[in-house]
């Protein structure tokens, strides 16, 4: 076996273009990544208060009902991030090409994304803070509005598929804002309900998401079949 | 150089279909990704407890063993994440189609899979308290019983390969349930044996597994033989 | 099913040649992976300094205060990061194959990356000591450095694809070095300006980068229309 | 769009046996990403001592001077999961299937590399107790035994490509075990040089990791040109 021989890679000589698809699955890849490592962190916030040395069994009853909060801030903050990463997952499958300026408009959503740990902490442990509440659905859904800015970006650079039409460019935009709607529009009752409240509203972004989903699915059929 | 020369990315032009297989791909490695971060970040729940400014090599020798408790609920953690994570391996490779279902299905499993090392902190430092002990059992049992439902989903649904035969579909639903079964039988031998008892009948997770193997490679032999 | 059947791989008898890509994909993967899970990592050092049993509504406020530093610091950090791994993607284009003394050099840029999460933790709690001010300077500025130089060496030593004129190779190396030169020449200002205001001076990373990223555009044109 | 549209997935009807390459790009995906989360975790476990609430420079100096040596932990752990991660890579390119044992003995690699960041911190932390010094000198060798084992049981059970001569899945395995037998082979000096000299005799694994390659290289090439 010669030195040549230990030199691993791709066939010599071969120009840069045939790299592209390297390229364009290394971004991919690292979103995906990213996603991820933020969704799977979320759990290391949920964790026992400070107990006794010997704590009894009523202790740690105690401690396990205290960590509830920390529990349904997984759960939102999980399904939220889920959401994002399926909805990126939907329109790159239609986007072409990548030019510097959509990498760099994807690597701010990331950060976005990367943030969600540090507000789900936070409401996990002072949700019953007003301020905390607040800090939380903005963080939230500056993530969610990241998404579909970039893949409007996308499509108006001409980046995207060209059998994308406008209308499916758009409906795909929207069916993004589920989260950031919720968790913004919630924030108007905040003086009503109180912080409980308003968390508990926070479940409706399931239901507005199905309630997206048909619409768009509603339209592009009627398109379909017109 | 051109401008256009800088953008990267798939030939122009080309319709969606042939991106499925990008499509199918992020959707198995963001799978992947989570079950990878899930079994990794279990370590860092393993650590001393505190110790005095000068600790003596007793104090350290003590503090060893204290940890000891942590470590086998890493072992056990680890094992447990790493045969869900072969199940899967294992299903996906039947599975020639995913719709949006099927991609929620597998989200759910993989929030349960990241749920996994709270518990595994829990019993590593409360592990002698019943609460803490049923707790374990039922989240890692909820995981475990997650992975096989997607897959017969998926198999009902017609969008694993056709050529699984309804027997391998069952049985490979089977084989996925012997962590479920053990952790959640040991539970009734809790008033008998104690929170020890119970933790030690859990290492019987590996013969059961891999009798569970054999059984499914004996009726499907039985089938290609006959 | 035999157990042949049951042994899943590559088509038998294949040379190693073939498998280059796989060998190649690996490094840039396994990079990939570093990046990402350094680039995320950075906001578990973000949290909420400690809190009273039941804090106020004012404790909250001062405690977000508080955190403001960290949240300067991930943003720093994670921009930066993600500068270094946009070099790595752009670079590694135009790299054709591997010897096992780049998978060395590329092993010491990504535990420099790695090592970032520790002075960005540094930073964000301790960030008006001059001491901490040097150390995440050179820290961050000893990855930036690294980066250029991997690529450096693999143009010399003709790993490179042939296309990549020596301009380019050059160019390419100083787009790189935008983070060290603000970084490193900011201390120098640090008597004048105190620590704050080096920090501040950080902010500069972007212009900077973009000048030098159109440098490079205006320089690499000049050639094509020659 | 018909719902058959929607779902996307690999062309319909296809045998599992096309599916080969990407099980065995998952086995290999899942690798890369525990060695690559378990080494950037590392980092994690580096930082300051608790400091007074407004620290002098002096207390900053004194507390950075003594996180020195869990920097040292760091980039020793960092370079052995780094050379573990090699010699995985390398090794893998010669296999050409598996089977449901090998994926267990892989998985067993993959724990004791995860495991490493606890051993990381005990000794950053403890470094000058002798037991610790003991637990990461085996912690580390158990994982860089059970590299060189796996690729044995690999090439015995016929799983490597058949190119593969007997000489070199010898050289190979040897070259696997510089890691266990430096660290191994210093706990004989503990009585005489202490946990210090016997921690500073650690950086041995560099040179004798250049050293089996050459010796790998020679035989190799004496083999060649024969």
């Amino acid at each position: 076996m010669t030195r040549q021989a230990r030199s691993y890679g791709r066939p010599e000589g071969e120009p840069p273009d045939i790299d592209h698809d390297l390229g364009f699955e290394r971004l991919i890849f690292f979103s995906d990544a990213v996603f991820a490592i933020a969704i799977t962190l979320l759990i290391i916030e949920v964790r026992l208060p400070a107990l006794p040395d010997h704590p009894t069994d009523a202790d740690i009853v105690a401690a396990l009902r205290a960590t509830l909060p920390s529990i349904f801030a997984y759960v939102l903050s999980f399904a939220t991030i889920g959401l994002y990463w399926l909805s990126h997952w939907r329109r790159w499958r239609f986007i072409a090409r990548v030019n510097e300026r959509l990498v760099g408009l994807n690597l701010l959503l990331l950060g976005l994304v990367a943030f969600i740990p540090f507000p789900t902490a936070l409401i996990g442990e002072q949700g019953d803070h007003v301020s905390v509440v607040i800090i939380y659905a903005l963080a939230l859904s500056a993530a969610g509005i990241a998404g579909p800015l970039t893949w409007l970006y996308a499509w108006r650079s001409g980046l995207a598929i060209p059998t994308v039409s406008p209308l499916y460019a758009r409906l795909s935009a929207i069916r993004g804002f589920a989260v950031p709607v919720v968790l913004l529009g919630s924030l108007l009752f905040l003086p009503v309900v109180g912080t409980t409240g308003v968390e508990l509203m926070w479940l409706l972004i399931a239901p507005v998401q199905v309630l997206l989903n048909r619409l768009v699915r509603l339209r592009t059929t009627d398109l379909s079949s017109a």
